[in-house]
């Protein structure tokens, strides 16, 4: 048995341990830490997730610990709820349902009660990123003196209320104290931006910035969609109710966005076809969706023309193009209708990119100022699909490993996907894509992490020297993320511009 | 070179390495071998497979070493043909089909002549699990002197033949050798259970159960059809020729297997697909099927529909269903048609089960008292469709990895795949799905060194704490596979229990 | 830190590494040198490739630097071109097509502009087999003093020129230097095959062998094909503007090519599709294409059926038939009509092959003299689909890695992937497949570096002996390819024959 067997004993406890994340092998983590070392103290950019714009402006304390870490996480909900019919403590701590996470209209409202429920979880989440990303919260945010447990849920429920109270805790002070130094939110094509406002009023500006999103405006088959236009007309103030006006409003729109200091755009649709369709074709189809929802079919073939008009308009205003698509949204209907959207039941399909993204491609994909990057939870399309498209066009970057595939070994295969094919500079660099505020240090401590144990790795193995996995890793870590979401060409003549973080 | 090569050198010959299939890095293997440490010696559930429970109740000594190892085992079948035409030791040992191995109509009989032909493709197997289940068959359980070769053939024929003329090699014998606590056989739907009937009057009906195979009465596309219905309607004595009278016969003879101890069901389509028909269309289609075979696309709808009724019955009397589908079966007709089915020629496609299992579980996916597993052959779905579902779905458990899978480099990615995303309380523990019975003890052996050498890492790189690694192999190897498949709500007031093995 | 980051550290500079591409692992790596060095010096058998023949013929000395090492090199091409619009080295270097490295009709033509444009791209090939391959080629073949970087270009150049310049690196001088023992070229079905009759004259036939490419007589589907017909009927002195005549042509050419050596034929459509039309349907087929193009699918159906076609021939002739199926040709049409093919917007797609395979697999799978290897660049299809098949069919063999997988991380995930279902020895040992010349070295190289590491590994995990890793380590490298690639049974009496390397 021997030392590596009472050292891995002797290393439990709460604690963060240095090596996390890296290799064993004794040939590779020396290496590992030392590349770890020059990214470890960078600044973070953010430039894309789902962190609301609103809590910054405000700067209002954060409620207590299980709005602030339960409810909103569907990591943290999804795994909860599938152990609620399985022997174990999640079934006695009483969940049945998301609603019993304090998750949608009717549900539990006492946020002692979730956050019990959370700590009879714990153990389900052994292994998983989001485990990782809890305890990095729980101890270097908030400092917690012991692990969650159903034993210790009080202590640490109150412990934290205890901490949300203090100004250091405030959304904008854990700005500072995390190293960001730009965040990039999400925002609907026909959001007035006015907690963006509020940030650039109080000199934030540059440091906050929106990314336009006109997902629902793109999806003509279903109801809502006219009232999309509606809304859309309101905040262009452009009649959007015809072809040509809709058009001319989402381009006003992305000017409105790159104003507020948007960077980029962001598509979440089932597929990432692009092909674009015969003009007449593309009138017609628009006409009859707003005399009724197009047909399936339809409905996908005008998603696919407008997502090539979004690359056209990129093409045009420099906004970076992102492509999060390949998710069946809402796969529980049922779930979905009694306690809202993004509560885990959002689950992949299989991904189709080399002949989805040839339209977009072949137009604007050696185009000076056209950027896309696309994400995927289908691991099949690394080494097939868009490691080859990223290692031969100029326009087009890998984003990172998307959702599920944030996570240490996930991030593991995805280099070794990627690399040989399609080498690092093709590559996004890292994106957390959280809705987790607290958890945004975690998970680009983990990348950087993942990434330093697989360059040490190439540097044991000799295919790499360390000068070259140094540089590489804070390329990834942070020169990438900020030259792949370039200010847009036709931002105003002084953009906002991130001020460096002490 | 050095003491390592050195040590490799001379741990060669006939032996089972105590550190075999762990993880050679240094800093792994000791916490591999102490996690090991705490499952290697735990009793064996052994929750699905394909022994013949005739087997156990006859209680015969086996027969000879080619009818017990060589001709029932597809892996060693196929693997020895593929070499047929190649220059080397099976070739010119006259092996030209899977007749030359005993199977089929018109087989060598002789089992001295087949044993030689498979030790002369001995050499064929290197690096598959099969070599690694027949060295520990070979050497642990009948002692064998040497290892399989074309020198070694008739000393090691003697020697086993002489093995299974004793006592302690009966069948009955070797379960309580190899630790088992309780075997679940496949039994068709019709099946008179006689075989367990004779267990059960043994005082072995808590350990030896069946489970509920129905695959040809969902598949109205073959002649073979109706031949089905009347055997359904003797074994049921209800009449199946109609849909009603369809769905009350498996009803009842579900209830027969349940009370026989049946834990589950198991069902292998082509498909997943669990699409509900419109009931009219439903029995609109049955009493087409009555007139003639369907269609493909007809039958394959039917199939969806009836495994959504499969669903339905498993929510209402508690059998766990499981699914073992992806699988083209037959791929050479001309060899099926002449030596028989199950011989090697059965090749996976790829699988869909996002979309295919969404009907049934918006149905039953919460539901308290439902119970699914999914096994598949196709890597791809592992992190991207079936993780997310069981880490979302109550009532879904991910199976252990199946048929091909079932080695240690793909446990390895299995675990990789799927842990985190869904844990490892979404995962069914380990089934063996063997033919083999003499290979079960080697097959869990093999299970349990994957799974310590994963757990064993992630001790090593800090992401999971030593006591929790334990702890979750033990899940994995015991808990897990019991808690997965428990016994139905709707069984005898004091259902059969298996006994605890001293 | 400690002396593992220092001598990686210190192991930098312009050396090849004797230890590169093995695991760091110190349990593994003096494993995997003894491994290594019963390959390192076999000989080099390159049964597939695209090297041209008439270089061999000819004899003369490469031109300079950047037509032998650059402009023809898609690896090269297109990753620095991906590069063209990213800030850094490659856009200042006025990098912005394939043209600006000497690609196509309008291109780039000083030598040594192009080659400064490559090395300013250098850094953008880290951690790629292409940078791996040419530090290879670089140092052992022409013993450079250092590398590449924007201030070596010119030293660089110069060096390489002037030893392009002396005798014994013109081609053949080089082909006994790499340890050549035969090599294989890929020929039109129409070529007179001089180049071939050129070495043969010069007692170099044996060495240089043409391998038959008939793919767009395959291909029915464009304006070119009669073309092709014509082009056939001409080298066959048959007419084959009729079906039967078409047939008669190519089995006249085949015959061509097994007089001049040949041992197998390469298919590299879109879809690995083999169905048989009824001998009706494929003439009406044949007759419609004559008057026009085929429409896509029916082009698709005629290719599929002639597919099947060449494999009854090869079971007829003996000649082996190899598949490289699964990539979208010139997906950037504008950049394949501006420079030319094969520049690198070649992009593979999901392939399937249990299906498409079956009607070859069932009519002459268990044939004695029909071999049939299949190369894939959809990693997904090695457990699910090629394992099964090979593990299964003696015909079938899986050929190496293929194009981007030709690299260290991916030859791992092959035998990872396909070992544990289909053995060594049912695959075809490497297979370098390059345009490359003085890469097939470094190839070779490579893949005995990678393979073994992975036996390495399987005997420090004690799943293999250290005799059997060194026996498969030399089929891998030498015998399987020669074993997989036999000469056609209705070769002439004394085929020639490749002399022994000394």
């Amino acid at each position: 048995m021997g030392s590596t067997v009472e050292g891995a004993a002797a290393s439990r406890g709460w604690a963060l341990h240095p090596d996390r994340a890296l290799p064993a092998d004794p040939a590779v983590r020396p290496i590992a830490r030392h590349v770890l070392d020059a990214t470890s103290r960078l600044p973070i950019v953010s430039m894309h997730g789902h962190v609301d714009a609103a809590m910054l402006a405000a700067d209002e304390p954060f409620a207590d610990p299980a709005s602030l870490l339960v409810t909103p996480d569907h990591y943290v909900v999804r795994m909860i709820v599938s152990q609620a019919t399985s022997p174990g403590p999640v079934r006695d701590a009483g969940v049945r349902s998301a609603a019993d996470l304090g998750v949608g209209p009717d549900a539990e409202t006492d946020p002692r009660t979730i956050w019990r429920r959370f700590c009879a979880g714990w153990t389900a989440l052994r292994a998983t990123p989001t485990r990782y990303w809890l305890e990095h919260v729980l101890h270097d945010v908030f400092d917690a003196p012991l692990a969650p447990s159903p034993e210790a849920a009080d202590v640490l429920f109150d412990w934290i209320a205890d901490r949300l109270a203090r100004p250091e805790n405030r959304p904008r002070a854990l700005f500072e104290r995390f190293g960001l130094e730009l965040l990039a939110t999400t925002d609907a094509a026909d959001s007035d931006l006015a907690a963006h406002a509020t940030l650039a009023a109080d000199g934030w500006g540059g440091r906050v910035v929106p990314t336009f999103r006109p997902d629902t405006l793109l999806e003509a088959g279903t109801p809502a969609w006219t009232g999309e236009l509606e809304r859309l007309s309101a905040a262009a103030r452009i009649d959007a109710f015809s072809y040509d006006g809709f058009l001319a409003a989402l381009r006003a729109r992305r000017q409105a966005f790159i104003a507020a200091g948007a960077r980029a755009t962001d598509h979440g649709h089932l597929r990432a076809d692009t092909t674009r369709l015969p003009d007449a074709d593309a009138r017609a189809l628009f006409g009859a969706a707003l005399r009724e929802p197009l047909t399936g079919e339809a409905s996908a073939a005008l998603t696919a023309h407008l997502l090539f008009e979004q690359a056209a308009m990129s093409a045009d205003d420099g906004l970076v193009m992102q492509l999060h698509t390949g998710v069946l949204r809402d796969h529980d209907r049922g779930a979905a209708a009694a306690h809202g959207p993004n509560i885990g039941y959002d689950i992949p399909v299989a991904g189709e990119f080399t002949r989805a993204l040839r339209p977009v491609l072949e137009a604007f994909g050696h185009r000076e100022d056209f950027h896309l990057i696309v994400f995927t939870i289908d691991e099949t399309v690394y080494s097939r699909e868009l490691a080859p498209l990223a290692g031969a066009y100029p326009a087009l970057r890998l984003g990172a490993p998307w959702w599920f595939l944030d996570a240490p070994d996930a991030m593991r295969r995805f280099r070794e996907a990627v690399t040989e094919t399609a080498g690092f500079r093709n590559t996004s660099g890292f994106v957390d894509d959280t809705r987790a505020y607290c958890s945004i240090p975690a998970r680009h401590d983990l990348a950087r992490r993942a990434d330093a144990a697989y360059l040490a790795r190439l540097v044991a193995e000799h295919r790499l020297d360390l000068d070259e996995a140094v540089d590489t890793a804070i390329d990834l870590a942070y020169r990438l993320p900020k030259e792949s979401y370039p200010v847009p060409k036709s931002a105003p003549v002084a953009p906002a511009q991130p001020e460096p973080v002490a």
